[in-house]
């Protein structure tokens, strides 16, 4: 039994690490959640129980065996090492640590094995690298990638709690004929699509279609692997979706992939056109696994692959 | 002064070129409005004038010049012949002409010239093609083409006027907490993202798809031009946006490639992410330009640039 805390448990995806300890039943021996000074006080209801949350602060770390992240960067970069001075092993959903080459970047099914490196931080990946990976990964072990192109459908939750409340008052504001506000996105998200999905860096990059790019080269252990995303936000409360078009080194069957893919862990085939079936956000959102279809050969490249790929970004894409 | 006639003067697409041709006051001598028999009597505002809707057959062309047919292919098929035998010009905007090799295909600004070819059919492309192409062909005009990889945020009204209505009920219904129902759309569009954009035919890709490759390569000359599209409907009342990978001949600088667009008819550059100006689909709408941004090199080819580029599906994707 462990004793275990969580940074960030009143967010969305905290919200969701709790969900799934309390689904697995996971192995608890203390459960110690923690938040903002502002969330101080606050109590969370877990397995019948009423827990307090606690301002997040080196010194209540001691004791834990196992804490995960769920805030932002900054707290992660803060407090994780706190956490691993204090005798905790971090497991980091945030950005901060992710390519930190001292810190493994870890999808359990694709790259379990680089969790034997760690130095107390184990991070988590993007949500939209992990959508993507735990389709590609497979078919890489199959037939190595030589490129990946992929466009994102991405969820307001991607922005948290709070892009899920702004997108449902826009879409009502909107439907009632009234003035709308945006905070949380760039823009309105409701009826629109935001090709816009974090900050802007360098080239004119997003820091979502960089991380698509560094973090899948890590994981894949391919650092040179060419990888161009343009990230999208859509109207969708929860789930991300992304088209993903795979040049590989040899021919790829579409049938071969499929078959691939129906074996690899965490992952269903969903691919029926004819009856259409293919995966969809709001069929994704709440499940663990990631959903693929639309698996067909690609016309742009002689031993390609295009795929449509869907998976819940707060569980499978973080929480989980 | 030309006698004017629209096929499928109610529908989204027919009210748009009304719409146009008092806009720019197109020199009218007589103009007919064509619809199913279902609206046969009804009446339709021009420019302070009640028009009657007549029920399109054969006979009823005598007379005219000019014909836009904006209803669907198999009306288009039926009748787009009949209108030519009374001696009108066609101006179809349906998919039932396109690929035919003695119709040419045409956006003016991209492949005005086509036009001398006609035998009196003209066919418009579909809306997803223009406002790619629109973008495209000014670079491809500067640096030839190799290969396009496309993804597109396909707006409800691509399904005609009801399309819109489907998506306006469905998501108040889920905002009510009520079921929803779909009949225009495969599966639920609200709140979604739908891999599926008309009808699958050959090894898995949709018509819409298929239409993007083979509509680019006629009307860009370029018989044999790899194009791979994935079309993806996205709860967005109008205007099609869509990310494009593009890799050319030579290297393209993107600062160069910004410079040939803001000089191409028809086409406006958005593009300056430190302000968060990019094209969206909300404020297209209602434009005659195609509007482009997020012009940048690309990561996965050594001469290649990403766009993202956003029309107005019914109106430069259709009507104008």
């Amino acid at each position: 039994k462990s004793r275990v805390g969580i940074v960030g448990a009143t967010g969305a995806v905290g919200g969701e690490v709790l969900k799934i300890l309390e689904e697995r039943k996971f192995p608890l021996e203390e459960l110690v959640l923690f938040a903002s000074a502002r969330s101080e006080g606050k109590t969370v209801q877990f397995g019948g129980e009423k827990i307090t949350i606690h301002e997040a602060e080196s010194a209540a770390f001691s004791g834990l065996d196992i804490v995960f992240f769920a805030a932002g960067g900054g707290t992660s970069k803060n407090l994780a090492p706190e956490a691993v001075r204090h005798g905790a092993v971090v497991v980091d959903k945030s950005s901060a640590w992710r390519m930190d080459r001292s810190v493994p970047l870890v999808i359990p099914e694709v790259n379990g094995e680089d969790i034997r490196t760690h130095n107390g931080i184990i991070s988590s990946p993007n949500c939209s690298t992990i959508v993507m990976l735990m389709a590609l990964a497979p078919l890489h072990r199959a037939n190595p990638i030589k490129r990946i192109i992929v466009d994102t459908y991405q969820s307001a939750s991607g922005a948290g709690g709070k892009g899920i409340v702004e997108l449902t008052e826009q879409t009502q504001g909107i439907l009632a004929g009234k003035e709308v506000y945006h905070s949380t996105f760039p823009h309105t998200l409701a009826f629109n699509a935001l090709p816009h999905v974090e900050d802007f860096a360098d080239d004119d990059y997003t820091t979502e279609e960089i991380k698509m790019q560094n973090e899948t080269r890590k994981i894949l252990h391919a650092p040179d692997l060419p990888v161009s995303a343009t990230c999208v936000r859509v109207p969708v409360p929860i789930s991300h979706s992304e088209a993903v078009h795979i040049e590989f080194e040899h021919p790829f069957d579409p049938a071969e992939a499929r078959q691939v893919l129906s074996e690899a862990v965490g992952v269903v085939v969903q691919d029926d056109v004819v009856n259409k079936v293919y995966p969809l956000a709001t069929e994704a959102s709440g499940k663990d696994e990631i959903f693929v279809g639309r698996i067909r050969r690609d016309l742009a490249f002689e031993n390609g692959l295009s795929i449509w790929t869907v998976g819940d970004n707060l569980r499978k894409g973080a929480a989980l």
